[in-house]
């Protein structure tokens, strides 16, 4: 059930006790989610801190750490012989803590009392994103009030990934690219989104975990938050495709192509298709330690206005387009996040001390940057610049005439139904700069669609 | 995004509203469900009697009915232009209203006033299972005490299948037996377990739905709750697979096969099988308008109890045994349920007036019967007897000797390693008795075996 070794915890939990100066930590585990009714569960997701900390795979259990006697207590209840005759014989809680090093247990109705006997100290808590959490913390503690220093402890560990967590995170970079290669193959002029979509969690969860989060895939992938997958593919579409696998250890992949369904891409997509590709490869020939990701952003931000420079839907300076913010017209998002247990990784801990070590711009596109800080060795980003053309936001910036010393509306307004284009893969930060994560997987153009054209004989 | 048209969702409003006296009513939608932090999410779900009376398949909506007055609103926000630049265009909160044949909209930030000014009158809702609407509701009403009157309302209306809903759910009943059909083909003695999930979930969401409920494949059919998916199939095994789909209007299909890893199964799991079987065949042919499920079910158990007599498993009075509850020592739960937006239809709104109209049994086995009630037509059921060889039963019972008159220790101890075996399928209830849902699926011992000789070939 846990992903590496007694000791890996045992250690992990030591530096945490270091870099938290007194009191207690609580780490809460993740309980069911209902779907439609009580006993109808979502599939299990345990608290991706909690299994850095604890490792342990299962609903309604949780941990305690005193900072100042270095107790470790893991709570929950063992089952009665009523419940074993339905699940079969299960480990006690005790057991459980052992083998990851816990040597105390005890039931979950002694969490409160244990919490109140530590009246007076800290108390550390981690913010929580599931409702159950806030109601139970809320009762046990009065308010819930997030522990800025346990949360940089936790940031500051889980940050930099060890030898065995990069190998977890390269298996489901590659089940990920084995997701993506199968629906390159396999779309075809007539389908609908879904049965791609079903394709790529079949694999996923084939391979033992399940996806890391809701697959885009899609044939407007100008919609960034895109969860329709009812439309058919036709000749001419492009598919974009953003999808990664959880592998069964719960680390995560992320990758996205973009893809025509003929057989070639259009002369126009081809155009654009380039000009992200390029981006991308200057922003990853960047990565490596003491580089910010925020400059690496405004790189592959610079990338994409040169080359919509050569076709004629941006103009003027490039520097001065991209310090005005007038490329997010076309690139709204961030180039990419660190990625670890979470896709996005430690999302719940809070931007401001994750991704940044000072103010985030509040410029639109360089606001929906997750990562702006220096990268360190162990760092584990994605890197996925885009072409995305919104009607709307054409439409909206176009009726005030916004940034027309660097976007050509005329030439824009061809293009309004283009749709959009995405090419994301994964990195690890290494002394030596950077390495790909995973099988690589193609997406030069002559590469994509000599797989498009294979496929179809 | 609807699956009936808006007059059937405004037919079904009436007759709530005439069957509820007085009052206000409360219909909650559902929210997005966080899987590792806030904006990671579960595949959303809405509430099933939202999606009954309401039919609007998005987060965040509620709606308030008055009795009374009979107005209809719906409450929900609308996306500004700077959420439209991500999600691209989408219709108002007014507009989804008018198309279920509300006339009325209004923020979710007025509920709690058009709650308060219903002060004094009934204010009817349903049991959350969401701890988030269990938090909104306590917040508005001061307290969580769904109101009887409308969960009879609601089951009344929602127990009996219209025709367009019985042919969403035959659809769905065929969607669940193409996934069955093609583990069947492709399981092999090497492969794990999740292989086989992975294909019936990339089925079910390729089809445009996803899972009814979290699919149990396992070389452990006699671990009733079992969502491990980590064993190796190996030669001699059985795979009891338990899976339906969710059409894309929500229904379900539930259905279970159980059939051997070789080619054929052994002489003993031949003999088990063909007991379940016939339980199986005696229950259906009983199905009809009038009859109790409850009796179906013990003639089940009567007929499992003849089988198990054959071939010295039981002995004694069959009457007497299934009176006694012994042949629970084989059959520890139900014979079925009632299916429909639920795979478990409406067990939210709770038992005691889904599935009785008189106190349950608390003899172990029948407490775990969900329906016992009289059959009326446009029931959903399912049938699904099995065995299930539970070594710690065996152990619990076998050292009290509890039902030795009717149960052979000696005999069952050489089966204690057997497994386990359910066949399920699903049922209208109609005027002349019933209809099997969904293309019929193999079942028959030959037939079983056949498909599975000619995949091997």
């Amino acid at each position: 059930m846990k992903a590496f070794s007694k000791d890996t915890y045992s250690k992990r939990r030591d530096i945490l006790k270091k870099n938290v100066e007194s009191g207690i930590i609580v780490l809460m585990g993740n309980q069911e989610s209902s779907v439609n009714f009580k006993d109808n569960w979502y599939p299990f997701r345990q608290d991706s801190t909690f299994l850095y900390y604890i490792g342990i795979d299962i609903p309604d259990v949780m941990a305690i750490i005193d900072v100042d006697s270095g107790e470790e207590v893991l709570f929950g209840d063992d089952l009665s012989i009523d419940h074993i005759v339905w699940t079969g014989p299960q480990p006690t809680v005790q057991e459980l803590a052992s083998e990851v090093g816990i040597s105390k247990s005890l039931p979950l109705s002694k969490v409160e009392e244990y919490i109140k006997s530590a009246s007076g100290r800290n108390v550390h808590i981690l913010p929580p994103y599931r409702p159950e959490n806030t109601v139970k913390l809320q009762s046990w503690l009065g308010k819930v009030a997030p522990s800025e220093e346990l949360i940089r402890a936790v940031v500051k560990q889980r940050s930099i990934k060890s030898k065995e967590e990069v190998a977890e995170i390269d298996k489901a970079v590659t089940i990920s690219a084995q997701m993506h290669l199968e629906i390159i193959k396999n779309a075809r002029p007539g389908m609908k989104e879904h049965e791609l979509v079903g394709m790529v969690q079949g694999t996923a969860v084939g391979a033992g975990g399940t996806l890391a989060y809701p697959a885009i895939i899609t044939v407007n992938g100008q919609i960034l938050h895109n969860h329709y997958y009812g439309n058919t593919l036709k000749e001419g579409d492009m598919v974009l495709c953003d999808t990664g696998a959880e592998a069964s250890s719960h680390y995560a992949g992320d990758l996205t192509r973009t893809f025509p369904v003929s057989k070639q891409f259009t002369s126009e997509q081809r155009d654009l298709y380039q000009i992200v590709l390029d981006s991308q490869n200057a922003a990853i020939d960047m990565l490596k330690p003491g580089v910010k990701f925020k400059d690496v952003h405004l790189t592959a931000c610079a990338k994409l206005v040169d080359g919509l420079k050569t076709i004629g839907l941006m103009k003027g300076d490039t520097a001065e387009a991209v310090d005005a913010g007038a490329h997010a017209m076309f690139f709204q998002c961030g180039l990419g996040h660190l990625m670890g247990l979470d896709v996005h990784d430690m999302e719940d801990l809070g931007e401001q001390f994750v991704g940044y070590d000072e103010p985030k711009s509040t410029q639109f596109g360089l606001k929906s940057l997750r990562l702006g800080k220096e990268l360190e060795a162990g760092n584990i980003v994605t890197v996925e610049p885009g072409i995305y053309i919104i009607p709307e936001l054409i439409d909206l910036w176009g009726k005030e005439k916004k940034f027309d010393q660097f976007i050509n509306y005329d030439k824009l307004n061809d293009f309004r139904d283009f749709g959009g284009i995405r090419i994301e893969d994964d990195f690890v930060i290494d002394e030596e700069g950077h390495t790909l994560l995973g099988e690589p997987l193609a997406k030069e153009i002559k590469d994509i669609e000599a797989i498009r054209e294979a496929s179809f004989s």
